[in-house]
């Protein structure tokens, strides 16, 4: 194949996470990332729109696989339980662990990352919703469905990224459930 | 007490929604809401750092509010309880609902105002959970009862500023609550 080297939008992405750990994402160029994978940068413009889409081009993705999966879910199962069948689902397809810890260092280095992935999050509980509306579901409780899923996909995902390597998707996803249901409040609260 | 005019930040905070919601928040400047307040744009700027800040100053002071409330609850009511009970409890404190309203449709319509939202309860989240870890509630049952009662104040609040205006603040939390735990997710939930 001569100069031409395969996979080229993959290379790119481990250059760049590569060099956000190296030197910090701030301190990064475009021109670097192109280097380091071999390319040109006009070649990482032609996959990504900026640097800050290296780290969050995988959550459309992510999205479109979660709304799919509640889509597909048998209409009796309940809502909130169709949510977190999606977000378990997602965990083997998705991530890969040893990029997904490096990804969130990255972000939890830089205040503006933390900010594009709060603005991730809430696109995702907005979508989750709507897709839980045209399940029939109405509001409220389409949005509590949706918020409630949400926490226990990043509560999970932490787990799953700061605890034992050992442990899987599914398990972290299934514990975070029951502490989750641990903390479901009381009826009654008006007594302070 | 002549030309001197009392509650100058009031009428500064008065006059910055009203010309945000006649003009758009982009389009208002500190000068005009100084002026319409009848003050100097330097008296502006001795009370609000810049012209978002009069949409976000009541923040702090409600989180101030909820840490207090959830520290002076009893040991012995449940740490998800202990913050339902405080959001409960500010209702009636802090908000002005024709004001809440007003503010709510200003966010609604800019984009960047809406991150600084979500920025908001991301922070009050996080010091809900902190609040909660003094009390001695380990992670990460912390970040899951805060994430729940924040969700709660949300939802609560969306109802309370929507809903009719004669339902009060603690009927809208007491009902979300009752929403949020039909919601709890089953035990087994990998059968997709």
């Amino acid at each position: 194949m001569g100069r031409w080297l395969p996979d080229a939008h993959g290379r790119l992405a481990r250059a760049a996470l590569e060099l956000y750990s190296e030197r910090g994402f701030e301190q990064t160029t475009a021109l670097e990332i192109a280097e380091r994978a071999g390319v040109t940068e006009r070649t990482f413009f032609r996959y990504f729109a900026d640097k800050r889409e290296v780290l969050f081009q995988g959550s459309q993705e992510l999205q479109r696989i979660i709304l799919e999966a509640i889509a597909q879910t048998p209409a009796d199962v309940r809502p909130v339980d169709a949510v977190i069948a999606a977000i378990d689902t997602v965990g083997g397809l998705v991530f890969d662990r040893a990029h997904s810890v490096r990804r969130a260092t990255i972000i939890a280095a830089n205040p503006a990352l933390q900010e594009r992935e709060l603005l991730k999050f809430s696109t995702l509980t907005a979508s989750v919703a709507g897709a839980l509306r045209e399940r029939g579901v109405a509001e409220p409780s389409a949005t509590l469905a949706a918020e409630t899923g949400v926490t226990v996909f990043k509560i999970g995902f932490e787990r799953w990224i700061t605890g034992t390597p050992s442990e899987d998707w599914a398990e972290c996803i299934r514990d975070t459930v029951r502490q989750l249901r641990d903390v479901t409040p009381s009826l009654i609260v008006s007594q302070v």
